[in-house]
């Protein structure tokens, strides 16, 4: 079964022009007028393709074409909000190609036997609410009273619209997601596809480093306790340290403040955040230690902003995503994902896989975000040959 | 000849309360009405002490007491305006023990055969004009058509009125001040005094690294290109390799900014300060030097700010002032000033001296700023004991 690449391509530029402004600026933020044009044009898109079409409570657009008696729901996910100044690629990509795949199936008059259900979630970027709300709504993982839901409360979604969309978990068999790699490993390797074997977890940590305010011109440098002196003495020691532990690990400093912040005063107070990623928890922790054990001392404050665990993906899903890319003659790359998704969410109640397919320069959130529709329609084919994998063998 | 210790620190004392609000922040900002309370404040303090009086076009006040026929003025300086948010002793300190000279002289009946004149200059702070405003334009050294006599034109001082506060620099025999050291190294040496040698040149850069903006999940150590490491390496070297070049010179990183500034990206680029002082030029050449060939390269733009010679102090005049401290029994200590004062200046017309006093934990600009009054008196005591000897001795 062949995708059809024309309709991808023309869909992804047609909802590129949603929420694009007389500038040229693309801004579709979750929840704007803008984001709620592009659910209706999807939900138009989704029932021409021959799917059931609801719009649940928090502004999930979910699409669904039954299966046989006793088969568990496939989901294809993504989703269409961006952040602001944004790309074509990043969401779009997965949804619409998850679109395609039903598409494809009507044409070729092909039941499946699992239900299947594509779904573009809401709030996916998290500028409005927080990251990943519309599919943690939708496993029922937003709490009453928590921050979340009240946020969502000012914006007019109250929590009885968030509980409603919470789904029957014991229903799903997979969820499996396409999306833009965001960095630039597959084209460094020139491979076609991403195999991603697991979402990296991460720990955030906002570091307050004291020293002794003094005049740049009088302090001599022997008497000198330079809080960014202290500060770089970090910020080159942790990566160095990050990759000796796990050469696949991450860590990056990308936020610092000097204190007061006058060229004729030596700083006496730095704050920076360090953000550390990694696949094996194991590594995370062994940078944290390694952070705590020669930096905190009695100058320095060390304050967990962020802490969320690896997702792992399922082995026989990476697996079958193997199997379609040698059937269809394309290179891949086995690769974590040091981004969060939608299926990091949904990796907390069913079994998940993700498709990753090159992003040029590796840029992404940023109106240079590309992708070339070769490489969409290669990713296209792979989503709807693993859905067909999926379908036959079960997993 | 003993100084009255008792008038000193009444009048520091009195002086510290014009400009201070209901919260007890002092700031005397020049020009500011505070600032002109305080000048006519000083001007009936020179009147009872016998000066003759005059303000000039800019606000420096100057009292002046007459010597012989044919000897040059010795002039005594320092300033009354302050920072924001100041101390009590920084420039007040100078101009008072200043006044207290000549009323010794007066109560001991004592002439000179220098004329002294004892001048507070205007807007050395340079927050509201430029620094060591008074002291330039005392000099003629304000140029008409300047950034400095348009700003000064703006708040209502125009040219005529700089142009006749010049005074005719060809009648100065020597400049003398007392001022706080604004540093820790006599109270870390545990010395009286400070003999300054020279006052340092400094050199200011603001430097632009380019690195490559990328996400700070997706993108593998190895691809990236960080700005803010390659900014650290720089914060971590160049004050090394300053104190290689010269033990006693300076370097300082204040204040930095790295952009997109976001805990999840990885910097595209960092912008900071470098601040470079020492008594030899050769020492900033070769600091500017070395950071120029190590780190002049295509992603890297180094801007210079500021570039000031140092002043040096009259070894005749150092002289003077060692002999009076051993004529009285206190403990000095050779030493550069790290910070400009009036004395820089007047160094460009005339044979200086600079006597300094301990900081207490080499705090200034600060409302923390202190200094002993056992060590306001002992300054005193100095600036009397070597005026005596310069005006018996020429210089």
């Amino acid at each position: 079964m062949k995708v059809d690449e024309n309709y991808v391509r023309m869909k992804i530029e047609e909802l590129s022009c949603i929420g694009r402004d007389d500038k040229g600026v693309l801004s579709r933020l979750a929840y704007s007028p803008s984001f709620w044009k592009s659910v209706h044009w999807l939900e138009k898109l989704m029932k021409e393709a021959g799917l059931t079409v609801t719009i649940d409570g928090v502004g999930n657009v979910i699409g669904s074409m039954p299966g046989e008696e006793g088969y568990g729901d496939i989901i294809l996910g993504s989703h269409i909000d961006t952040v602001l100044n944004a790309g074509s690629f990043d969401g779009a990509v997965g949804v619409i190609a998850a679109v395609e795949t039903a598409r494809a199936l009507r044409r070729e008059k092909k039941r499946l036997r699992h239900p299947l259900k594509i779904i573009a979630f809401a709030e996916e970027e998290g500028l409005v609410i927080s990251g990943l709300f519309g599919s943690r709504a939708y496993i029922g993982k937003i709490e009453a009273y928590s921050q979340d839901s009240q946020i969502a409360s000012e914006i007019g979604i109250d929590f009885n619209q968030i509980r409603n969309s919470a789904t029957d978990v014991s229903k799903i068999q997979c969820y499996l997601e396409l999306h833009i790699e965001q960095g630039g490993v597959l084209e460094k390797n020139e491979k076609d596809i991403g195999i991603v074997t697991a979402i990296v977890g991460y720990e955030r940590y906002k570091i307050t480093i004291h020293g002794k305010e003094n005049h740049a011109g009088t302090t001599p440098m022997e008497f000198r306790d330079d809080a960014l002196v202290k500060a770089a003495k970090m910020i080159l020691d942790l990566p160095q340290k990050a990759v000796e532990i796990d050469k696949e690990m991450v860590c990056t400093v990308g936020v610092i403040k000097a204190y007061p912040g006058a060229c004729n005063t030596v700083p006496g107070k730095v704050i920076m955040e360090v953000d550390m990623r990694a696949v094996e928890e194991s590594s995370i922790e062994k940078l944290r230690k390694y952070m705590y054990s020669y930096y905190c001392e009695k100058d320095m404050e060390i304050q967990q902003e962020l802490s969320e665990p690896p997702a792992r993906m399922n082995k026989k899903i990476q697996e079958k995503i193997e199997a379609a890319c040698k059937k269809q003659g394309y290179s891949y790359h086995y690769m974590p994902s040091g981004a969060a998704h939608d299926t990091t969410a949904m990796s907390l109640v069913t079994s998940c896989g993700m498709i990753f397919i090159p992003s040029i320069g590796g840029i992404s959130h940023s109106p240079k975000e590309c992708t070339a529709y070769e490489d969409v329609n290669k990713g296209t084919q792979i989503l709807m040959d693993t859905l067909l994998l999926l379908d036959n063998f079960g997993q």
